[in-house]
């Protein structure tokens, strides 16, 4: 990594192939524990359509399925526009890694919608909540094992990482302001990135550290490229919670609004948790 | 249909063919204004997995994306299992149609995750609301020119659909309880059928009926067989709120408890809308 490339930018690189195919690698600026970072992966595979020439519009939604840990080294990701519409377009995309013969396994699915938007009446209806300004909410001191995490600055609000992992009750929200480390200005990429940025809910309803992983995410973009423009390098609140833990699942709500209070996207998972 | 046959089971009648396909067709029962109902069409990509004769588990997650309307007539789904786990199973989805010439046109895309699941630690951490008992609230009357609005009983407790479409401001929340009609045990299917159930939010936040489509919906699927048996044909309560509507597309969470507390769905979708 020379100066001049930010680690996301380096773990997002394609190198267009045949039609509809991307070549990339994982990188250890976002290794997680056994496999890279699910936001890295579910960026890389928005990136594959952003990259491809038939691109319709921006991102409006994107739903990723973690079928498997991508294994370091190479990958493939095959993004197919499979319906496009006057301001609508439909996207497959799969990211294969090469398996133990010849044979390509699918490690991770998506589905992306594109659009052409247009400026229409338009209405906030979840208001940022009122919280300190990120000066004040002290830093996670960057340093820890789990690489990816020392590629955020976060700034926790309510609903830090537990540090007495003593099995007692707890609600499941989680508040900080967000950004990444180091700063670099908004896209939409990063943006989904983001959206996958919280520790297992789990771990903070039940201050119990329980092997977790995320089986689906989908995020819903409701900037459009003008608002992250605007957003830059600035902080993002990012919010979440869980609604139900059964029998081996969770789900996890989640909203980001930049500083201004905008909301950016929503999103919103389901999380495999063990005993 | 006979008096043996639920228009819905009838509406999810699928023919196996080559391996991973089943053709099916749209029926009259489940009419909309340009298309079959959008719940009915995520009902049957559903169905096809759940016929599948692969299937592992049961469903834990689906996404679906509309990515044109669904014509009168044969259509065939493919699902096909592109990873299959110890304990959770990925697939891909899709509904085509017959086009113009010989090719084949994706109308509608889904992922689906399904899972074998375990008993484990589990937390109810989103309460049913206090409200009325189902009989204490008014039926909306069948006999709509919109048929699949007649193929449910829904009473409203709060955010009916307006009756005075006056542009006044309003908040995005529905709360109404549901069933089949005439009343069928859920299933699986039913439940993602029901999760698409609300009436676009931008009327009801704005009192102005404009165009408006679902684009993409994801259901997470708390409940396991045992319960939505257990929930037989009892009403369930449906919740559904808007988060952000901006530049012709607005969101909307919603939650569906059987009537003695347990949720048994969570559900997202992303929506366009015009002017």
């Amino acid at each position: 990594m020379t100066h001049a490339t930010h680690p996301f930018d380096d773990a997002l690189a394609l190198d267009p192939g045949a039609p509809d195919h991307f070549g990339g690698r994982t990188t250890p600026g976002y290794w997680n524990m056994v496999g890279p970072y699910g936001g890295i992966t579910a960026a890389a595979l928005l990136q594959a359509v952003l990259r491809h020439p038939l691109l319709l519009g921006e991102p409006l939604s994107l739903t990723v399925n973690y079928a498997a840990a991508v294994a370091e080294g190479p990958f493939t990701v095959q993004a197919t526009p499979v319906r496009t519409n006057r301001s609508t377009q439909h996207w497959l995309v799969l990211l294969q890694q090469a398996g133990a013969g010849d044979e390509a396994l699918v490690t991770t699915t998506a589905t992306v919608v594109t659009a052409a938007r247009r400026e229409t009446w338009s209405a906030a209806d979840t208001p940022m909540p009122t919280v300190p300004a990120p000066v004040q909410c002290q830093r996670v001191p960057p340093g820890t094992r789990v690489e990816w995490f020392n590629r955020y600055e976060m700034r926790p609000i309510t609903g830090a990482m537990p540090t007495q992992w003593d099995d007692s009750d707890h609600g499941s929200l989680t508040q900080l302001w967000l950004r990444d480390a180091p700063a670099r200005p908004l896209d939409f990429a990063a943006l989904a990135a983001m959206c996958d940025v919280f520790y297992p809910r789990v771990w903070l309803r039940r201050a119990r550290r329980v092997p977790a992983g995320t089986v689906s995410i989908s995020v819903y973009f409701h900037a459009g490229g003008a608002l992250l423009a605007q957003t830059g390098a600035g902080y993002l609140l990012a919010q979440a919670r869980a609604q139900e833990f059964r029998n081996g699942f969770f789900d996890q709500s989640a909203q980001l609004w930049n500083e201004a209070g905008s909301l950016l996207a929503t999103s919103h998972q389901i999380v495999y948790y063990k005993e």
